[in-house]
């Protein structure tokens, strides 16, 4: 599998459906699959999975369809999902401990190695055995510790300030759920959820006339 | 101001952040700003802010730029944000319970009037005041109280089954953070937020070649 460059945003954020849609195959004893009943599963035609997975090298057959379980792997293998991520989580308040109790990132190979935050209430205490540390100790764990993903879940007005830690210590990749536009250096990537702007979206489609 | 048919979804989920960059100006007392600094501070173009703003019958004066209150104002209308939202939340574990707790929702009129839940453990403890109920109470609920968003935060296979109950019992709205894509007649909007979905797209981004 190869894969190339420039490939579209839209394309990147189709392939998480790919992937949870083809584990539900698998949990479903399906081993083989055409692009015509994928499509009609996830929603998108026959052409756009093919055009899609062509980003990437293709993997169908003619007259076949695709194996789902080595599709499956190939996007796992896309997706990042063969090796593991060491990950801080910055803010330990709701989201942050929600973020942290949610097992299923285990299974996708997240290892949440600390936790931080500045409430005197919160640090020292266990969120599933991971004691919430002193948000003033972050750039020193940092220094000492490989991080690839760093959570941000701080009130918007401290994101900036916790990103820049984070950036400056090479934890490459940015999970920022504070309602703010970070600004990075070119190697650092970001994935946004702003709940809000999400909420509004829902909230604008209410009252669409 | 008048809102047109057919805006395209990209530009409806452009308008939060417009609302959320224009209360920053009015915080720090700006008034008036045209379409070239907006689109600075945004990270758009001037000419696509003015394309956005024009689905909605424009804004903006030649010369003048944007009175930034009147343009918060016409987009917190655009929004839904004039009035209220009665809420149900499916499911109190750690997400259903980090929405609940997330006070920004009270200030964009969001009123959540009850919490529901399976687990014998959560019924009856309350969360902000607000009790968790039985969630085979939850259509009876429904039926007897005028319910505007419904929240699902309950694992992915109960995810469809709330959702039935709460469409065919007038929700209009749900907000979805289940990792599945819901089924639901044409009258009703669902917005997803789809965490795994987002955290892959990081770790995608972190192995781009």
């Amino acid at each position: 599998m190869e894969k190339r460059r420039n490939v579209s945003m839209s394309v990147i954020k189709r392939l998480p459906k790919y992937h949870r849609y083809l584990e539900g195959l698998m949990k479903n004893d399906v081993n083989r699959i055409s692009s015509k009943d994928l499509g009609e599963k996830i929603g998108f035609t026959a052409s756009q999975i093919r055009q899609d997975l062509n980003c990437f090298g293709g993997f169908g057959q003619q007259g076949y369809g695709y194996n789902v379980s080595d599709l499956y792997n190939e996007i796992s293998d896309i997706l990042g999902l063969t090796r593991k991520y060491k990950v801080v989580i910055v803010g330990a308040g709701n989201i942050g401990q929600a973020i942290t109790n949610y097992t299923k990132f285990d299974k996708l190979g997240l290892s949440i190695e600390a936790l931080f935050d500045k409430n005197p209430k919160l640090i020292g205490i266990k969120i599933r055995d991971i004691e919430v540390k002193d948000i003033d100790t972050l750039e020193t764990f940092l220094a000492s510790s490989q991080v690839d993903i760093g959570v941000i879940c701080v009130p918007d007005k401290y994101a900036q300030g916790v990103c820049d830690i984070l950036s400056r210590n090479n934890v490459g990749g940015i999970w920022n759920f504070a309602p703010v536009d970070l600004i990075v250096p070119d190697n650092i990537k970001v994935e946004n959820v702003h709940l809000s702007d999400s909420l509004l979206t829902l909230t604008y489609l209410l009252n669409e006339k």
